[in-house]
């Protein structure tokens, strides 16, 4: 891993001894020794930190692209990066970014008018956030808990993103068919509806969730099957909105495939 | 685009006018005067210079989690952000996270010892380096020009990319088949397989360059076309390395696809 290198940095650290080292050559007068290491803690820490964003970013990178296998962890140096990330304006930006390319792109097709033009949208980290879930356990650096999680679902209450919320009515507005294919269960249809309702997305034409002989299947497999069903009775699947590449990759694959940002967590 | 912001930053610049009607109401001593705007300036300069930062590398994830549509030049905003990156360690540490990623699944597979695993690699900006061509021609700033791309690609003297050929050498080694799909012309298989040889990749099974009757096609067709074909031949296309989502993406996906960085060029 490229973290071997902030690992040689911390563990080279004990910075007083070495400022001290530095300077013991030449023997300058007593206040500039005490303002000395201060300035060097600070450089060194601002290196740090500037390593640890450098090295977090490019792990990101390796995650957005889909190049890491299955992860269970976001790695521990990141955590901190990951909370800013998601609680500042990166995640904002970088979300709004693909939900206005989806948009001209929705914009820009031509529909055929028969009702068979479809567009897609996961809902787990697309439509609706966790976010509230996960800062209150670790920004994905705790193994995930479904039990836990399941309780938080169970509230109904995970709020809108909103330029979801802008593209999924501007989809509808142009007369796309809109499907929501969730990984969450059957059993959690009800609140699934009613957390949907609550947080302003008010009409789809179908909402998939997981039945019972789907819940051994991995997301990429029950997910290309849906969309292999609606192939079946004659929609094109023009656009899909996903946060995780399982959302997206696989069989009947739409015509163009937007990927959500999400650093805190991985589905196969 | 996200880049109003920056505009705004700019065109709301002006910044000693800005600097000094704040400090009329505060009848300042002269010297402090002189230096306020100084620092105002230079913190301003650092801000614009986070905040151009911060949209490339926006900017940056969009491209490489394949969510705009065609583009033809990087948005001018970004050459400085760029060719930062790809001189620097930027595009460095990307590229051997991915190569690291790469190697570690080839590791993993268990080959079925018929012969017919198989693993894919481009060429341009896989295997072979073009930046000392790109670096004449602003960084994917400029709109392409095939002529002056061909007279660069004649020459045969593009680099070898490092992790690449690191990650050759095992797949290789590991008893895959290696075949090269690029969308260079068949016309420049020569120079190709020279510049491949002397550049330290010295063996594969196939190197498929594009016909002419290839060349009208989208590289996701022609790539897909090609993969189809080993798949017809009984090969197991297990890995596929490319800089590009139309090296990966299209009909006889690969098992893992591994998406090298590339924010110069994007191809349909």
């Amino acid at each position: 891993m490229g973290f071997i290198g902030i690992l040689l940095l911390f563990s080279s650290f004990s910075l007083i001894s070495l400022a001290f080292s530095h300077d013991n050559a030449h023997v300058l007068p007593r206040p500039l020794i005490h303002q000395y290491p201060e300035t060097l803690i600070a450089n060194r820490l601002n290196e740090l930190d500037e390593e640890v964003k450098f090295q977090c970013t490019s792990w990101r990178f390796t995650v957005e692209a889909n190049n890491l296998s299955p992860w269970k962890m976001i790695p521990r140096e990141c955590v901190e990066y990951v909370k800013d990330y998601m609680m500042g304006r990166g995640y904002r930006i970088d979300f709004e970014r693909v939900s206005n390319e989806a948009g001209v792109y929705a914009k820009s097709v031509q529909l055929s008018g028969d009702g068979k033009d479809a567009w897609i949208f996961d809902i787990d980290e697309t439509l609706l956030s966790n976010l509230p879930y996960y800062q209150e356990h670790g920004y994905g650096s705790e193994i995930f808990d479904p039990v836990a999680f399941d309780k938080w679902v169970e509230k109904g209450m995970a709020p809108a993103i909103d330029p979801s919320l802008k593209l999924y009515e501007e989809v509808l507005g142009l007369g796309f068919k809109v499907f929501l294919l969730t990984g969450r269960s059957e059993k959690q249809r009800s609140v699934t509806v009613e957390n949907l309702m609550n947080a302003g997305f008010r009409y789809w034409d179908k909402l998939i969730l997981r039945a019972a002989e789907d819940h051994a299947k991995l997301a990429t497999t029950y997910k290309s099957e849906k969309r292999n069903e609606m192939i079946e009775e004659g929609y094109r699947i023009l656009g899909n909105s996903g946060d995780q590449w399982s959302d997206l990759l696989g069989s009947s694959m739409s015509n163009r495939s937007f990927k959500l940002p999400n650093p805190m967590y991985y589905i196969p």
